[in-house]
């Protein structure tokens, strides 16, 4: 075996064995197959894909290619929830303590904002003093005295997807399912999880806008955690427009704390509760009623508020935000968005919508960048909603009143408006679940 | 523009400009564009494919990478004839000598063993003195007293190329047809020449074992030489056997000599002919039959053979082999292959046969092995022949016993014998001319 007939093998539309899998993998990591190599057999996946072994033999291997949590001295099911990322989407946030206040623990691993996509670690940062960059043992601590606990991905959870993605941002070899899946599941995996809920976003703001896409995603990362022994369910969610109302980070946490107080935007609600279910059904094995009883309860009774409160302070951040939100980072300038029509609101462009956050400094254009806590954009008029001329589609909240402007001006043009009501449509598109 | 819009864009089927193209080749060759990205470039090239425009700019591009000789103080019309590689393609070595003395200039830039193909400079090599290294100097005054001059690509000749050789080499990036045209017309148009003849191979020990493909690759050639302005033609011939009886690097001098004297397999003869016409075409402006019959009186009344001698004498070699062939390094032992069966030769497995002769050691298995210039094979049965059980078929030139036989025993398997005789096939399959 050597890594030129692998490359060859790929491009010619051969299956490899999962030894062969694990050979590049292992050798890329390590350093002895060259960038180079690894580069040319990448972009030869993204035309030819992979098979469902191949798939799971690049997870597998790329998990182990770093430390593998061991949680088995932590009672009770560990569940952990993964969303492909979309636009204001905070479910995390929510969701964790809301979970964990029901019974389940949940360690999750999280990323950092991606393209036009905002990320669970630069929210939770936006509250003043929160650590995400935890040591496996505060992490454990976490996790048994709260049942949550949240954090970023070290250099020691599959180290080699982390070399590959680096080379796969920069040859043009991201847009791949196999790819994507294997990347996915080889950190979600290391974290020692009993199981795993997917949210796979589809739509005009997610990076797997065809729903086909978004299907054929959701089955190959199930196929994987299959053969990994892991039970895996996944939601399909619209992503055809922000979820929820801000789009940000400390705005996000303002918009969090408030729908743990109850007040929660409909399609936030939606998405939190229908995974929040599957966490419970595969964490306590109650039906889907039971699970939406209990996470009813939970969220209505003070307890999940009261979890994420607890969170705050275990991993160092100012614990009073909840009460007072105003501690949080705030924006120096408001600039509202004017409609320039009337009609209902049809289309909103939330890729374009997703761009504009990151161009404000709520996400970053390059690696090095630094991103502005305080600083988002909040809408008023969403999908469906009728709009009047001159009405207020949204504000951006920014610290530097020239580009926020620039951005209220294009933001209007990411509306289109039409005479009809468009169709009510749900926000969870479908289930698997993983047999 | 960046390295990364660009490999993304051929991945997604859209077609660069000559301008990017040129940004690409300039960046790798300069080294601001890192070999990563250039390797998913390439293998999105060999799934994509490359527009007539977009392959011409790469040839241009890669040629451009480096010097350009100048031969217009030589007068007369400048030739060069290149082989897309065989198995006992010595032709060359016959050529340009022969063209040379009706009166066309032809300054050759060969290349070593490629695969199971010989390298006319390791066949030149094996005169002992002669020199492939020559100057730019040393190769225009040969060329301007001899007509003739044969070298090796110097790192001056389209350095961006030779790396970019390197890196296809190593990431199974070879097989493209877009990329091996455009790689051979840098380097031979490089060379200041007013116009070129291709003999492009096809049959079981070509590259381009299809004729469909062979015909692609003649097109694509041909195409770049027309943006280029330069006249090119090509002929495609059968590669489905060794060309002549020799294969290896002293045994194809000999058969040269030996054919230059007269004695020449009928192949060799109809395939040096057949091109040395079209070189004369090209660069004389005389007919078919004309250009036929001033080769054959070159031939005929040893000014070929003389004009040869000279050229050995020229760049260093012992022109006294001409006149004595056992001067040429000689193998130790003759082992002779014998036929397990009877009746005529059907097929005869060439890349096997090439594949043997390499393993032998007339040719590299690694690029830091060393060429024994006695070993080879030679042929006393080819395609259509009558052979009887016992029958020689073929004789091993080794200079080790052991290996000798067990190459003599594996040659033996290239034959395929059948009961009938096959139809005789002309070796020139088609002409396709440049307009």
């Amino acid at each position: 075996v050597n890594p030129y007939e692998l490359i060859r093998a790929k491009r010619d539309g051969r299956e490899l064995s999962a030894v062969e899998v694990e050979y590049l993998v292992s050798g890329f990591a390590g350093g002895t197959i060259p960038d180079y190599q690894l580069a040319a057999f990448l972009m030869a996946v993204c035309f030819r894909g992979m098979s469902a072994r191949e798939t799971t033999a690049l997870a597998l291997a790329m998990m182990n290619s770093g430390k593998v949590f061991d949680l088995s001295d932590v009672p009770g099911a560990k569940i952990d929830k993964h969303s492909t990322g979309g636009v204001g989407d905070k479910v995390s946030l929510l969701l964790a303590p809301l979970v964990a206040a029901c019974g389940v623990r949940v360690p999750m691993v999280s990323g950092r904002g991606l393209g036009h996509t905002g990320g669970t670690l630069d929210k939770l940062e936006a509250v003043p003093g929160f650590r995400t960059d935890l040591k496996p043992a505060e992490f454990r601590r976490c996790l048994r005295r709260l049942g949550v606990a949240m954090m970023g991905q070290t250099g020691e959870l599959a180290p080699a997807d982390k070399k590959m993605y680096a080379l796969r941002d920069v040859t043009a070899t991201v847009e791949s399912i196999p790819l994507i899946a294997a990347s996915i599941m080889s950190k979600k995996l290391a974290e020692g999880i009993d199981g795993l809920v997917l949210d796979v976003k589809t739509g005009n703001g997610a990076f797997m806008a065809k729903p086909a896409d978004a299907r054929c995603l959701a089955r190959t990362m199930i196929g994987i955690g299959k053969g990994m022994g892991k039970r895996v369910t996944v939601l399909i969610t619209r992503m055809d427009q922000p979820l929820g109302n801000a789009v940000g980070n400390a705005v996000e946490v303002v918009e969090t704390v408030a729908a743990l107080r109850g007040e929660c935007p409909e399609d936030l609600r939606a998405v939190a509760l229908a995974l929040g279910q599957e966490m419970l059904r595969l964490g306590l094995g109650t039906t889907a009623a039971e699970a939406r009883a209990r996470l009813a309860r939970a969220w209505q009774d003070g307890s999940a508020l009261d979890r994420f409160r607890q969170m705050v302070r275990a991993q160092g951040g100012d614990e009073r935000i909840v009460d007072d939100l105003s501690r949080l980072p705030q924006a120096g300038f408001r600039v509202p968005v004017k409609s320039r029509g009337a009609g209902y609101v049809r289309v909103m462009d939330t890729l374009r919508i997703g761009l504009l956050a990151v161009r404000l400094g709520a996400g970053r254009q390059r690696l090095e960048d630094r991103v502005d806590p305080a600083v988002g954009l909040w809408f008023r008029k969403k999908l469906g909603d009728r709009v009047g001329r001159g009405d207020v589609l949204a504000e951006v909240l920014a610290n530097r009143r020239e580009p926020g402007r620039q951005i209220a001006a294009e933001l209007a043009d990411c509306y289109t408006l039409g005479r009809e009501r468009p169709a009510r449509r749900n926000v969870i598109v479908e289930r698997i679940a993983g047999t």
